[in-house]
């Protein structure tokens, strides 16, 4: 197993504060050899189901063998399990919170381990701060070849957040916003899947607010000044956007905002 | 030709959503062993002008061999080209809509490709998200010593930005704030060597809003407390400047705020 | 020595302009094999006891050998010292204003060093930027193995921040918030040490603007929805937190808020 292999850090910790750099020296002093890579540490503050999507919309343009680990964790300290998992690619490291809940239900073949070995920890862990104590030293030693049956017990169990699926009856498509990117699009939990499923070559509306959208657009780009587009994004989710503007702030819709999609 | 070559980026994704993750996930894919540096992702949304001007500030500072890759791209999706450039010492790729232009245009030894051959792309390339499906691929491909001609094809046409010189007049140059740093300190498009050009050793006046600077200062420091100085910049622009606070915020004047500069 | 030591940056130049990428693009010329660590940008504009305080918290999850360079300069220009300091098992580099106090006055073991070669610097220093000029190419020549004495002439020595220690009386400790996080968490700098030998098994009430606590929480997660809490941070010092909210916002406290703790 090569040294080399890759760690991504995905975490709600932003720029301020020391967390991420204490994660990145944990990591290296075990494995000075692995390969840090940011993915994002500007999830919303404990939006655990940001981070979730996040991580499913990102881990496979990894390299197989690569090793996520997502520090989202608003009930560190409390009895929320710390989870590993195996996927036929991938690891994955985090609380057992529904962070890695699409990966999870999504993966055809997966083993789940509760971490529990105190042997891969660091020697004092705090009730505060697991991302540091716990995550990335389990990360670390995995990158260095510990096999994941060393880090707990094979468990079955885990948390796996609800109310992410939209509502599809006969006729309409009840969704809602997962999250904003940095340009204001609104990334809705409609998949490309389901979108194409559902409305297939029929008319529909997109209704978001006080907006109705009739067609779905290929780009931003071909959409007029000003305009409000709905497009397949390229994470594969159905998204409302406006050309060269912020949709979040034109429509004052964020995440959590209602999305219907009426079929005739 | 060295595997670890490093791959910088700069782009206007900021720290949300996974667009930053997946490019980076994409290029260790295709070339493990290549150095990704972030430099930016700061870059105001949309805004080329800006990316042009950061990118023309630090591409120098690095290893002969660098790629630079920027990815600030309002027309994805439309008729826009994508390019490959090869100076001297470096590569650039990104979008042929001028965020490569003062790097074209200054440097004396350049060869452009519009990239076209799909073997070095993402199998699917979506509509909305070439940083990931073209850029990065392309940029890694380069970084393990795929020749620049398999890319595409020869070209010498590009966008260039407008309105990007001052304008020098008798007695005036009119100029304008091109960025704002994270200090509020307000960067000009008046060039070191056009300000010393025009200037050199007679009176001026630097006009800004209000305010109004009869010389240049050498550093931040030696102006007083609450004192807005003009500066030539350590990036080699002259720079309007508050000591110890937000200059931006003091004069109300942001990116594209008229400076002017009078001689007697 | 190992070319691929690490160098971790703390710098107050957020993520706008091209100031780190420079540094970045400086520090790999010389040393393509180092590794370099981003552990925060988000430093407040020109904040030392910020930067300070972080960089305590931080520097020694590092591996041995790292090489820390810090850049919080609202003094670059002025006659300031730039330093270089070696401890049993760290380099540091940065300004001497103060931003290097706790790892100085904490450490048994150091060696001080004024910068002064100029063989080690860029061939032309500016006056306004020295994390590119003169403290990049220092930690990238440190990390290639030149040794520290090349670099000036010892010195004794140091600016050392004033103001930072709680004022300890019978019965009460006057303290300060000295940062808050991405959470909002109030940072205190009372440190564990100190909070357990003065308050020892004693009742105590916190008083941080009109909230008083009376008990110490273990973790953010045993708190009841909506409750200020204090606790022992993961960094070792006092910190006052709203469950799954914003303290600061909630209480309009921030960085150099009073907080006391009264003795019974």
């Amino acid at each position: 197993m090569s040294e080399k292999r890759v760690i991504t850090l995905i975490t709600d910790f932003g720029d301020k504060g020391g967390y991420v750099g204490a994660m990145k020296g944990v990591i290296l002093t075990i494995n000075p050899c692995c390969q840090i890579v940011d993915v994002t540490h500007g999830i919303a503050p404990q939006d655990v189901e940001e981070a979730a999507f996040l991580l499913y919309n990102v881990y496979s343009y990894f390299p197989a063998d690569s090793i996520h680990l997502v520090v989202v964790d608003p009930g560190v300290g409390s009895e929320r399990k710390s989870l590993l998992v195996k996927t036929k690619n991938y690891c994955f490291v985090g609380p057992d919170n529904g962070v890695l809940s699409f990966v999870l239900l999504r993966s055809e073949y997966k083993k789940v381990w509760e971490i529990t070995n105190s042997c891969y920890l660091l020697p004092e862990v705090s009730a505060t701060f697991h991302g540091r104590d716990v995550f990335a030293p389990v990360a670390a030693h995995l990158s260095r070849g510990v096999p994941a049956e060393e880090m707990g017990r094979e468990g079955k169990d885990f948390v796996v957040l609800k109310d992410v699926e939209p509502e599809v009856s006969t006729g309409v498509i009840r969704a809602k916003v997962v999250y904003v990117d940095r340009f204001g699009n609104l990334v809705t939990n409609i998949s490309r899947d389901l979108f194409t499923r559902e409305v297939a070559e029929r008319p529909f509306k997109v209704k978001v607010k006080r907006e109705v959208i009739k067609k779905l657009s290929r780009s931003y780009a071909e959409a007029g000044e000003g305009e409000v587009v709905a497009l397949l994004g390229s994470s594969g989710w159905l998204e409302i956007a406006l050309k060269n503007g912020n949709c979040q702030k034109a429509l004052s819709a964020g995440k959590g905002a209602i999305i219907e999609v009426y079929l005739s």
